[in-house]
Formats: structure tokens, sequence, C-alpha cells
């Protein structure tokens, strides 16, 4: 039986909205806890954001956000306080209320590409990595990749700039790691991440030089679809480990319900 | 399997909202007919009613919204037009979004009752009508019992200026039908109606004079729950016909239905 969301309702925040996948796995989740809840897509246009959000948190019984592109910047400006995954790069893409009716946000991007990873026994100390892309989701997967012990990243970007830029914040944050921008060449390195959207579509460039892929490297794509993209067909070719965006969307996922505690079942609103 | 509200998302609005039974109700026909739709209950403080109300407005993906107490009023006010269910009353149970964005009112209070009774072959021309209730719900049911064909309603409330008021719109909208405020006696009536919450808790009083109910009447209880008040087993004691306050809401929802258009299955939100 499909919810009533008499317990609490959450919200999936995206312009557009029609793809995400989080409404479908939440709702399943509900279902299999019992859990009279829901989650539901919404959507604005940008200029609206500001209307949008207002009304959203004057919904009494609305009790926590996901947010995606383009708002995680925007929801993160509206938030009282927030996880140092979230402060670090002014980006919500979880918000939950607190008791005095303001909004806690957290990022869970970067933890769930860690989560995947550390659940297939890797181990980031010491490592060198080499990340291309330094948007939402790269930005918060270099600073998690730092904290979790990565000894060297060598950040891409097609925005030099912007390469350059989230390195220096990284490397402020975590001096001990050694992050600094450069080409999206995988020589040396002993794991490589595609962090940018590059292989989602048939025909796409490859994001980095894969002539330099070597057995014995670890090879990550957090796109989800295709399950498998050209980056990692080409690497499990030549011999490397190879990690897939679906994991990471489930320990997002798993994270996420944690920060929700959606295990609370109890309706709070008569 | 649980919905994702890709296809549509509705609304129900109301202040408490636990209690809401359309959210259940319609997320069981969305999956019975296989729609990827979802409909959330959502409330807000009296006070924070405007704000809401434009966010919601500017959620892009909210199709409809289904309204309770106590926002009908003011839901109604944000109409840019309405059926003459709606605007006879000045009430909106039901608002739907026009293709220029603003939202069109609907009422289906009265709709519910009428169809109820006609399913049963109830025929209301030339009945003589005792109501008792003259509030929201007494309000759509009155114009409804007079468009329907009633030759004669005695209406009671225990606010009397109310009773009286909502008599003369009523007989200046219909003036084939002799609506008059009165006592809640139902001597010498064909049909008997409730149209107040008296009867939903234990200890209450009757809502009208029970002692003159007489076999042959048809008596009428809005209440859902209980199923049965003390009015109607009284009345069915006496010999009176009843009729259910569940089945109303079952027609009410067969009109939402239709006014939604929620056969339409196209995801329209990108």
């Amino acid at each position: 039986m499909r919810g009533t969301g008499k317990a609490d309702v959450f919200v999936m925040l995206a312009h557009p909205v029609g793809h995400a996948k989080s409404p479908g796995i939440f709702n399943e989740i509900f279902e299999a806890k019992g859990l009279d809840s829901l989650m539901v897509p919404l959507t604005c246009r940008p200029e609206d954001f500001e209307t949008f959000w207002a009304g959203l948190t004057a919904a009494e019984n609305i009790r926590g956000v996901i947010i995606s592109v383009p708002y995680k910047t925007a929801v993160y400006g509206k938030c009282a306080g927030g996880h140092d995954r979230a402060v670090r790069v002014e980006s919500a893409n979880s918000v939950r209320r607190l008791p005095d009716g303001t909004w806690y946000a957290d990022n869970f991007d970067g933890v769930g590409f860690i989560d995947s990873l550390r659940a297939h026994s890797y181990d980031f100390t010491g490592k060198r990595v080499l990340q291309v892309g330094a948007g939402g989701a790269g930005s918060s997967i270099a600073y998690c990749l730092a904290e979790a012990g990565a000894a060297e990243i060598r950040l891409n970007d097609v925005d030099r700039e912007r390469a350059a830029y989230l390195a220096a914040l990284v490397a402020k944050a975590f001096p001990s790691c050694a992050i600094v921008a450069g080409e999206p060449d995988p020589s040396g390195m002993d794991l490589v991440v595609n962090a940018t959207p590059i292989g989602m579509h048939t025909g796409d460039a490859l994001p980095l030089d894969t002539s330099k892929l070597a057995s014995g490297m670890t090879v990550v794509d957090i796109i989800m679809e295709p399950a498998e993209t050209e980056l990692l067909r080409i690497a499990k070719e030549k011999g490397c480990r190879v990690h897939y965006g679906r994991p990471m969307m489930d320990f997002q996922v798993k994270g996420m319900s944690e920060f929700f505690d959606i295990e609370r079942t109890e309706p709070r609103h008569g």
C-alpha cells in the first residue's frame, strides 16, 4: 500500500526534478520499514526559488529536503547551521528541520563516494589520486579524499581556475594533503576519479587520458547511467579495479536516512 | 510499489492535517491506475498561510490541491476563477492549476452528498428538507439541495444568524426553493440532514429533535466516524431510511478525480 504521509513528509528539490531517483528510493524504504511517510518531488523555476523556499519552510510537517542541481548553494544559504561537510563547500544536498523550525545542512556527495569504496576495504591513506571534475560533487569528493588521508591529489577541470581555487581551499583545510590543479593524466596514480558528467551520453569524449591507465590502478566513475561508462570499460580492459556510481548513491541514501532519522515512527502532527 | 510523484504532485492542505483521509485514498487510486503520481499532506499555521500558499504556487509540478478546514475560504480567495459551486459559497475544497499557472476552484462538499443519494435513486424533486448545520459543508449542501429541486428547506444552526444569512443567499440563487431558517424539528419532512459535527464524539448531544422522526423519512448524516452515529441508530429504529457519511466521501473523490483529470498519465515536467 502506498503511504499517506501522516508521519512525516520529505521533499526532493531540483529543477528539473522528473528524473530524480530519491523519491522512489525513499518511498520504498518507508514502505519496507512500515512507515507512513512520503518523499515528494517538487520543482520551481530559479526566479521563484525565494518564494518557493519560504513556503516550504512554512509547511510545518516537512521534516527534511534532499537538494540537487541547481539549488544546493541556494538552500545552503537558507540554513542556520550545518555539518562541516556542507559548510566547507557552501552546498547542501540534505537539510533537516531543527526544533526551532530552522534548517540544518549536510552534504553526502563525498560521503557516498568514500563509504562505497571503504565498503570494499579500500584504504585512502597515503594514496595518490587524479580527480577530474571540480564542480558540486567534485568539491565534496576532493575534501573527503583529503580528509580520508589521501597523500596527493591532482585536480583537473575544464575550468582551470575552478580547479585551482578548489585545490587551494582543500589544501588550506587539510595541509597534510598535497593537492594541486593539473592535467587529466593518471600516470603514477593509485586512484583515478571521474567526478564530471562526461560519459553520460553516447559519443561523449573521455574525461581523462585513458592511454595512461595501468593495471593496479583503481578507477571510479560517479556516473550512474550508464552503469558502465566508456571510461570504466577501458579501465577494466587495462586491468584496473573499477567502482561504479550506483553504490555511491546507495551509501548517500544510507547517510541521508540516518541524517533524517527516518526510523522515528510516531506522527508528529495531529 | 509506492509512487515517486514523477507524473504529478497533488497536495492535501488542512490544519491539522494528520487525520486527513484523502492522501491515502488518492495514492491508492494512483497505484490502482498505475500512475506515478502522489498526493502529499501538508499543513501550515494560519499566520503562515500567505507565505505557504505563495510557495506552493511557485512549485511548478503541483497540479492540484484538496483543501479542508480552516483554509477553504482563504484558498478560494487565491483563485482566478471557479465553478459556480465554489463561487456561491466562496469556498474551495479543490483547486487545479490552469495553463497560465493560476488556480481554478471547485467545491465537491455538496456534490458528494447529492450524488451518493442519487446513486440510491433518491429524487430530490419537490422534497421537503430539514437541514441542521449552515457551516462550510452545510452551505454547499443547502445550495445543492435547492439546485437539485428540493421544494422546501428548513435550515437550522446553533448560530441563528448564520442560518438566516445562508437561507437568504440560497433563496436568492434558487427562488423556486422555499428556504427559511427554523427549528431542528423534522415533523412533516421527507429528508433530514445532519451537516454538523455533532455526533462525532461519544456523549455528544443529538443534532436535532429525534422524537419527531417518523418512518418514511430519509435521514442522512455527513459524519464518517463513527460510521453509524446515534442519530442514524435512532432513525433506523424508527423505521427511517438512512444514509451514511462515507459514500459521500467516495462520491466527492469521484468528482475530484474527474476535476483533476488524473487519468492523464504523461509526466509534464522533465
